[in-house]
């Protein structure tokens, strides 16, 4: 079920040590302006490099090889693939013994009796994400096209982190990160995500209200732990009268602690949400866990190249979830 | 888009002041026993009647009329309705032109061009939990039956309030239902559910992850403000060392601060998620909003009988989301 | 999997003889004119009667209990029901024993391990036509109402049968039922649809041509053997030369032996297929078949009321079911 | 909507002339042994070469990119991808003025506002059939592997031409093909498939019978007219004791008349049905048509390579889209 979205349909492919990842994405309406440069920024921001990333660094080249004629999509399946490269599949062999705590190791291989392709979580990976933000670059640049849409374009899909290692402040990251490494160590973070501009009306009752659809996509990042929209959990202990938002002569709500969302339809307030990423499942640092070999209890030291801060990466991901949760929503409006 | 699910699909239908509210349930197996007593206890739990909820008491009766044969399920799709009484339309009259703070009468009316049902929130009213607390009902009959499913029974859905009007100690919550209801005002809760004796392999990678599925379900019940599983945001403020899972001996993760799933896919330890209400949207205490008719500001106080707390109902409706996820997950599966 | 369509989803439910049948159907946007009294047409059609089709008459009374507020579909399901009456179950016991030729019995039972209903067919019987015609009438309302769609009205969709018993000549037919009754034997037809007016560009290549979608919903219907397009299983036996549909001045084909449709997308002439339908299964003259209960071969004369033959009641079937593949792709579209 | 299937589901990508066209499956269980090497034979008997066929010929090799891990399907996106090549562009300019009778140049344009790839048919062509044939010998490897399944192997999908032009005798073939060939014309043909060893019990009823849903995939197939099960169109010309089905002493049908199906459902004889596919649209004996460069009526002679019959190289696709049809329905069994 390697699919998402009714209108906008995404389906991912590859694994992590294979030949290509890709993505297929069906319900581009033809005449879009789309070339391979469009996806550079995006696929920048994923990349690894900054402090707390990963030094593998890979040419993450998009080659869109299907639904492009003329440098406008066709209405024809949009398949964009990116070739692997830079792996080191030998890294991997120790986790068959020992799944590394925290990771999809087992679980992997529990789910598809064995067959998983093991090297770099297969299609586990968070390599995965890369096809991710290709098509989410696909859904920005339609969610932008009035003239395609009719609706109001909506060009303000903006992730950024807010709270890293549980420090809200960014002056103290750079700190904590440091740290974390010279530990072996890994950190968690929290990222918001703001559209601005969306028009009232998106959303479908029950079902498929927008926060169902969102968190649905967003839940399918690796490593997110937690959503939550407008005042979120804080929510839950206000009171009425503070939460409730009450509607300006403008049609739009005063406070947007809904985050732009009543009865799973958008309100035209900005759609608001956080967030929450687990810290780095693979760390240096020795941790004591079972080894399915000797049978005993055993302690690992992660080897390869890890982010110690993978949430570092994600809020473009973020974005192309969102993106892509809302091309699908406003398409079946 | 009305559905949920791919293999055990449920659709609900209905208004809260039309004749008939129910739910279609495609992809229930043959052979399940089931009977119209089996309703009774959830139904309950969902009613209305304890301190800080509704006066408005129905009957509630479920009525199998399709899918049921000598007392089991037939393969064909099962139908449970209800009747709908004791509706007090008259109530309603006053929210086209005043709109509710935190409600989803605005942005119903502009969903649907001013065509909904104004009458009790028509579709997007909380009454339409009913069907989905007999879906759940059914799906957890089948999570239960053993041989059917060959996988272990699945007989544990336990969902609670941890939480009310920030408080976590339960021995406050009449007081704070108690001064909310002299005030006028309302308040949100906290949800918890565990669910027990998971089989490890359910969920399917990236799209289709366990946390997707079972969030989508859930954002659909009115009023969630957020979802987080196992250590939820706590995990993005700790190291890895502190939420990585080790694995025991016996193959299941020592802490489960991942709540019963890595990488979309149930470990075999329990599943743990917590779901934040906000308070009732629907309130006496006077509130300042916009008034459509007269095309200027001005004071609401809700009439009309509410819940001051609905989330006091929510447990066995979040019970029946997660049973409702499970039961696709486990017949994908 | 008890539902059809993407956008306009037509979900049927119940048995011959349980308490209610029905269908909901979601995707109806809001806005569409429609009362119970707009059924009645479609309904009459499909009712026995005439010569040749049972004498069981039913009042097939249609109650809309969700989905319209004040004459007007408000964008919620849409729920139309009906209540079983005048049902003799008893008539059936014995094809436990002896599986009626050409029916449904056995492979029914063998699907659902024997949990089947099989009273009148269960969910198998014919009479699960009559919400499909509901929703029928329901999608050619939609077609035909232009400022929703914002496409030519639709409004021409005509199914009749053209052949009966293999008599062309419909002046032949009602000897041809006559006979058959006196045999005590039964009759097939071959039923033409034909749809003008409609727009180019509805369709989907490849997996949903407008081909691929009616034939999917065509061959729901009981009883069906075979489907063809313009000039059908003869265009096989036809040149290029023969075959090739020129265009005209005005973009339109000549000939329309394609029936409308050009890789898999409507061009724009009527569209036009024929359907062929069996004869009734069951029939009062005795065949020899196999006895499950003696576990010898054995005589079934096969007892109650049936139509001689079902095709005549089939057109407005034919019809709806065009209808409701229609409203799904110019929703999608 | 480029997605076939709910549980082995088949998108395909690519344009006649981009740089490469493929196939993702979804939902192919784990531990299937497959390699290239496996789709040979398959991609050999939908080739050109032979008398009647294009002299286009490709290389077509399978480049497996992901799903397999040491001969083995993973459990993850299956996808096959094909390079293009020896493609003549410089063909297709003629038809944007002058859309060939008969062929999709006018509904693609028209589908996709102009923003089709013109070049060989783009997303229209036939060549799509090359990753439809990858599909089907994935779904043939998965219905004859008992051990995976649990149910009876499924072999032997063979599917043949049974008329050609008209003639029912293969010896009349060549010469026919011979004949169109010297007037550049061309011709259709009647392909038959039959299933044996299928145990009953598939499909589903009403919606997703077994005709509904191979018949579905078989329109998929460019130039497919009508398509017929068991005594077809014939079953509409004889009587309930002609066409009827008696059950012999072994539960199996004794005649098969209804092609292995009744109620939708299959009844453990051998499926059996009829495609007819219309002469190839292409051809290079004049043909009058409208000119929408000039305005005027004008005469077209096709250049290029074309088949002369194309449906020479159908049964392959036929037997592809039957496997695919069934591996859907097997597996939501």
């Amino acid at each position: 079920m390697n699919t998402f979205g009714r209108k906008f349909r995404v389906s991912i492919f590859g694994e992590s040590h294979g030949e290509l990842i890709g993505v297929v994405i069906d319900g581009v309406p033809a005449g879009l302006e789309l070339s391979e440069q469009d996806f550079a920024a995006d696929i920048a921001r994923r990349k690894s490099g900054a402090k707390g990333t990963t030094p593998r660094i890979e040419e993450d080249k998009p080659m869109i090889v299907s639904g492009i004629y003329e440098g406008h999509t066709t209405g024809a399946p949009l398949t964009v693939v990116f070739r692997n490269g830079n792996t080191h599949s030998e890294d991997y062999s120790l986790f068959a013994a020992m799944p590394r705590p925290g990771h999809a190791d087992l679980t992997a291989a529990l789910k598809w009796d064995d067959c998983q392709d093991p090297r770099g979580g297969g299609h586990f990976s968070g390599r995965l994400t890369l096809p991710v933000v290709a098509a989410g670059v696909v859904a920005k640049r339609l969610l932008a096209d009035a003239t395609i849409l009719d609706e109001t374009p909506l060009t303000s899909i903006d992730a950024r982190i807010v709270e890293l290692g549980g420090n809200a402040i960014p002056d103290q990251w750079d700190d904590a990160v440091g740290q974390a490494v010279s530990e072996g160590d890994s950190l968690g973070a929290v990222v918001e995500c703001t559209v601005k501009e969306v028009d009232p009306g998106y959303g479908e009752p029950f079902w498929d209200s927008v926060e169902s659809v969102i968190s649905h996509a967003v839940f399918a990042i690796p490593g997110v732990r937690g959503i939550e929209f407008g005042d979120g959990f804080e929510a839950a202990r206000m009171k009425g009268s503070e939460h409730n938002d009450p509607i300006a002569p403008d049609g739009r709500p005063t406070k947007n602690g809904a985050g732009g969302v009543n009865g799973g339809i958008t309100n035209g307030a900005p759609l608001v949400f956080r967030v929450a990423f687990k810290p780095t499942a693979s760390i240096r640092k020795a941790q004591r866990t079972f080894n399915f070999q000797t049978g005993e209890m055993d302690t690992l030291e992660v080897p390869g190249r890890h982010d110690v801060c993978f949430a570092l990466r994600t809020p473009v991901i973020v974005e192309a979830m969102t993106a892509i949760a809302l091309a699908d929503l406003v398409l079946l409006k």
